[in-house]
């Protein structure tokens, strides 16, 4: 009997999984059969704009978090796909921090390639995974048809991702504040904050980067407010850094050093939660947003249930490649080309992940711990090997050039690890650029 | 054994049905275990206010659809408790169209009273309802413990409103439209629209009760675009109705009579679904909002599965001793002092009731079609009769009331049918009562 493959999700790690199959299957293998459950009607997961917030037309809650005008935070350098370079997909270099269009257009290339989009199942989202006799029983519904069924899988890789969950904490008087309350996930428009005083709270990747959106398309003043420490980004005249808020009293704001500002609304940045409701108490992972999740071998074998893996699930530096490495070792793992160990050895391999994490004094180790992962896991399959060294050097340049200007940083451009051509500059600097089409980004 | 029972959802409908089976226990029955699962910190359903919107702090979908400072858009003499009135609960009578927090205080002060708050698992969401040999299995998760659990129960009643999920249609161009796109599930302050040009979709009480909010609070103009027939209320000024929306284009709202206007926002007030996903397939209603819902022998019993139950699943003109007549009624099926009669009876009920539905002309044959429901209902159980026709009479009253002015509507009063009482004229126009606490409320 062929074995059956359940995948969870079609955004960047469930796709790397069905691109992982099939590049076996052109090689010659007998793959098992795939499904691939996807609650979107589009692959592409969080690349997959959508306008809809809290719950989507089927009543699920909505998956995206991207919002419009999104370019790159971080240098496509850092991410490309080693069997699909940027210039195979576009026929030529492009400029270092694509916009969401440009990105879409980029994932959605190698799978077109690939010839996988029959293998998902689009609009079915997964109520429920069993496990018993050694089968997965996964239960799914079919959206549109408003019908449930259950299928039995050999093998799930979940997949959907971990920054669509969002961690929304309460701050004293929000039940009275007299404007907007959202979390970073239900943020779409910068132009909806337009000529207001906005609030953020949060200091990580979503802060700075709708923060910068809101200053780019007019937000009157942007206020943030930190726990711990302020970004210190060298920020424009109308962005302020304060500490932590305390409530709000009407539409003002109230911080621990006693300051207080009128705001208008309040974003909430303040970070996603790993949150998989249809997944069975025995076999839903509970980590920290870390380099070295709880519970997974490798980073992707669950240790309670080895048939059960699980993709992406690490906080990132590396993104779609770090994926492609762990789809490429599971599809290996699934095809008997890699035997996992004993229960303890796998545990003793999550405990050295952890204290060799925790060893790390800075974002210069976790950048380099996650390439060395990356390594790990490619020197032992047939991922095609890349520089993984230079990649973090990007990073590395990318982190000074934010630091040189956190609205100019990209403007720069860094050196491809996959073809080794420089990318070209950007015809305009990013905080003029108010056009983020496909269309114009490529006319360098 | 004594039998277990699962309620689900502890809103105006789930302690309706605690408040059922504490009244037969204080007339000295010996009632069933029950267990009532509640995913919100407290009781009272939508009644029950949060900032919330999109996903909640554990990641489940926000249940309130509640925004500050509604009044009830019904007179309350059509939802009074017949064995707690008002006036028994605030100690004098009240005006006829309370604000939320009085409605949550008078529907808090009943279940205080019956003292049930023990018998409701808080923070605790359903997430599976199964039955298999005569036993439901009702898997729920603990929120604040993020754990998962099962327990079995003889008999299910499904209760958690379906005013929560809601119905989010797409409109082209607004994948792109500069400005806000909500539903009015994530309305939550009409100080979010203050000076804005809003456009509001759709012609029910969503749409009529929060545009005419946002006009109280400043909203600059108000369009309204309607699929069939404006309401035709004698609007303010810069209040008008269109036909439907065709597309968005920038911030231009286009309609099918060809205009088009600037909008800032767009509020979808396009109702809500029957959404029941932690219900297995073969459990789960599917029914469109109506008065005679499908597959509910008597509105409550689960042909399918007679041992579960749904409360509160009609379009409502009656609401809480809707809710109370059902839940009398179901509590006296599952205590044996009513017999099922068999399948077939049960279907023909189901086909009668659809069929004098559709006999119906208008608003008002669908008021006194549900006033017979009610009265069908109590007369079977020991629930207080009440003048349901007086409360048929309110609702007359009320319309007439909108048709002569629709933001004075709420300025009028009524006779209350449980005590006889009229209400007294309220301290202040409700266009002009900008606080809506319940101190200031109850200052008549």
């Amino acid at each position: 009997m062929t074995k059956r493959i359940a995948i969870i999700g079609a955004g960047p790690s469930g796709l790397a999984q069905l691109r992982a199959f099939q590049s076996a299957k052109d090689a010659g293998a007998d793959i098992p059969e795939i499904v691939c459950f996807e609650k979107q009607s589009n692959w592409g997961g969080l690349w997959n704009y959508t306008w809809r917030t809290g719950v989507d037309q089927y009543g699920e809650p909505v998956h995206g978090s991207m919002y419009r005008y999104l370019w790159s935070n971080g240098p496509k350098e850092g991410l490309e796909f080693a069997d699909y370079s940027f210039e195979e997909h576009f026929g030529k270099q492009i400029a270092s921090y694509p916009p969401r269009a440009v990105l879409f257009d980029y994932i959605e290339g190698r799978v077109k390639k690939a010839g996988v989009r029959d293998l998902i199942r689009f609009e079915t989202v997964v109520r429920r995974v069993d496990f018993e006799d050694g089968k997965f029983t996964v239960t799914v519904k079919n959206l549109p048809a408003d019908e449930e069924y259950s299928e039995e899988f050999d093998h799930v890789i979940c997949a959907p991702g971990h920054f669509s969950t969002p961690n929304v904490p309460e701050f004293k008087g929000f039940e009275s504040f007299k404007g907007r309350v959202l979390h970073a996930h239900d943020f779409r428009d910068a132009l909806e904050f337009k000529d207001q005083d906005i609030l953020i709270v949060g200091t990580s990747y979503s802060a700075e980067d709708i923060g910068s959106q809101c200053w780019k398309y007019g937000a009157k003043s942007i206020t943030v407010s930190h726990r711990t420490a302020p970004m210190g980004h060298d920020w424009p005249d109308n962005w302020a850094e304060v500490p932590l808020l305390t409530h709000v009293d009407g539409n003002t704001a109230h911080f621990k050093d006693g300051t207080s500002r009128h705001v208008d609304a309040v974003l909430l940045c303040t970070g996603y939660q790993h949150h998989f409701p249809f997944m069975s108490e025995y076999l839903r992972l509970k980590t920290a947003n870390r380099l070295a999740t709880a519970d997974l071998y490798k980073g992707v074998v669950w240790i309670d249930n080895p048939a059960l893996f699980y993709l992406g699930m690490q906080d990132q530096w590396f993104t779609f490649n770090m994926f492609d490495a762990q789809a490429w070792w599971v599809r290996d793992v699934i095809m008997d080309r890699i035997t996992l160990p004993d229960r303890a050895t796998m545990e003793a391999d999550v405990t050295d992940r952890v204290a060799r994490e925790d060893a790390g004094e800075d974002d210069y180790d976790a950048i380099w711990y996650q390439g060395d992962y990356i390594k790990e896991l490619i020197a032992e399959t047939d991922y095609p090997s890349f520089d993984v060294e230079g990649a973090c050097q990007a990073f590395k340049a990318w982190k000074g050039h934010k630091k040189a200007g956190i609205m100019t940083f990209r403007d720069n451009g860094y050196k491809s690890v996959i073809t080794g051509t420089m990318a070209p500059k950007h015809h305009t600097p990013w905080k003029d650029a108010l056009d983020d089409s496909l269309e114009v980004y490529l006319q360098n």
